[in-house]
């Protein structure tokens, strides 16, 4: 039995395509079909009201292109919207808190975890919750990081302002002592060398991205939904406005291919 | 001759208020109506149609306030959508880039010009076709510094950080030889401290928002379209999204003052 239908994949914007990379290594023969919301882009300093109802409206366009999962590749949007996006579409949705909180959980030894991200992703509090629900003894440092998504989008991926600042968000947490870090957006995992060379100690990163797609993987196996193992899956990429600068950026470091993208408008 | 009705004014988010201060203090005695896109914003990184589009939308929002005239803060929409708005309203619509323009060929000495703003701003090349229609042998260096927007965004007015990005996107400029520099995006006038302190040699800057307040005061007076001279001018100001944290950083820095902030669905 195999399910040839795509996994839909959508983001505030580009980053998702992290989540994109890691599920073309573990299931390359699924089709994808990804949608960035280039259009409204950032989601991160948005409200919770606002960036609910921009992932009804991405889902719904991902459900009309017949998805056999919603994988909500985007750390703001799982904060705040999954419980509502879960109780409106009868696929599975899985997005990229709780993947990462249960990897950060197996890799920590001191019980001590810090997590970065958007200042929606942080203000929500949703690794907080997930982290406790699983282990109530777990200590939690987090942080918002709003500059590192612009600096991402501008390709300075190895670059002193950036490491700079990565050390002025960090410093703080690794004070706290944190042992394991979890890199709670969708862009982050441009950032893990830079991350890794700036601290010189043995932290654990935890990148939620690789993680979701082992959640995903899971999943299609355990409700027989993957695709023929003959299928060469392919990778469907539409945006709601012009690719900019950072499209680029994105397909160079992950080294992704896809073909030309598709321009949807907005409902 | 007076005429009672509110100065409309919009932009992509927040940092349209430098335009908003420069109103105040030049016209104390006109009442203002703001509109920020903030659940939209920020317009820099997003396509010509796009940004047409979202300023149509709120143009259409201030007409139903009864504005008397338009003020494109931002000079994203002005460099795209002047045209379109100017065609399709019948009141007054005046942007930010001829007044900048102007303003910056009365301060040129060696008749080299300076532009810094957004992707969309300088890809548009709005300034330089601004500055070449008025004086065909002005010689022009522009560069986008995407940045800027989001540094000023997070507070970080006054930082090493900043400093270093001012530094970078200037350098190039300074050494093609300018003499005057625009600071062609509204958010700017918030650095004005700090890239007059790294300009160590004297380099005029031309700040839009104030250029843009003396021509809608030329505008009113020409037209007939001021309030009278008793009115306590008042300052309404409406987002699209609930304010984050850059509202206070802008309301410190410029010294604003204006009551609850009234919250505008788009259509």
């Amino acid at each position: 039995m195999s399910d040839p239908r795509p996994i839909g994949v959508f983001d505030s914007g580009i980053g998702g395509l992290t989540v994109v990379k890691a599920l073309r290594d573990l299931l390359p023969n699924e089709d994808i079909c990804y949608l960035g919301d280039t259009a409204r882009v950032p989601y991160g300093p948005k409200s919770p009201e606002t960036v609910q109802r921009y992932a009804m409206e991405l889902a719904e366009m991902l459900m009309r292109k017949n998805a056999k999962v919603l994988v909500v590749a985007c750390n703001t949007v799982s904060s705040v919207a999954l419980p509502l996006l879960t109780k409106k579409f009868s696929v599975p949705v899985i997005g990229v808190i709780e993947p990462g909180a249960r990897a950060a959980l197996q890799a920590t030894r001191n019980r001590h975890i810090g997590v970065i991200g958007t200042r929606a992703t942080i203000r929500s509090g949703a690794y907080e919750k997930a982290l406790r629900a699983a282990d109530n003894n777990v200590r939690v440092s987090s942080r918002a990081c709003p500059l590192l998504v612009p600096l991402i989008e501008e390709g300075l991926l190895d670059d002193d302002v950036t490491d700079r600042m990565i050390m002025r968000y960090l410093e703080p947490l690794l004070a706290d002592g944190i042992d394991t870090l979890v890199l709670g957006c969708t862009h982050y995992p441009l950032l893990t060398g830079a991350i890794a060379r700036i601290l010189k100690r043995q932290i654990m990163l935890v990148d939620s991205a690789q993680n979701c797609a082992h959640v995903v993987e899971e999943m299609l196996d355990r409700q027989s939904l993957r695709a023929a193992r003959l299928n060469r899956g392919e990778l469907h990429v539409a945006l709601t406005d012009a690719a900019d600068n950072f499209l680029n950026v994105a397909r160079d470091a992950l080294q992704l291919s896809f073909g030309e993208i598709e321009l949807r408008s907005l409902p």
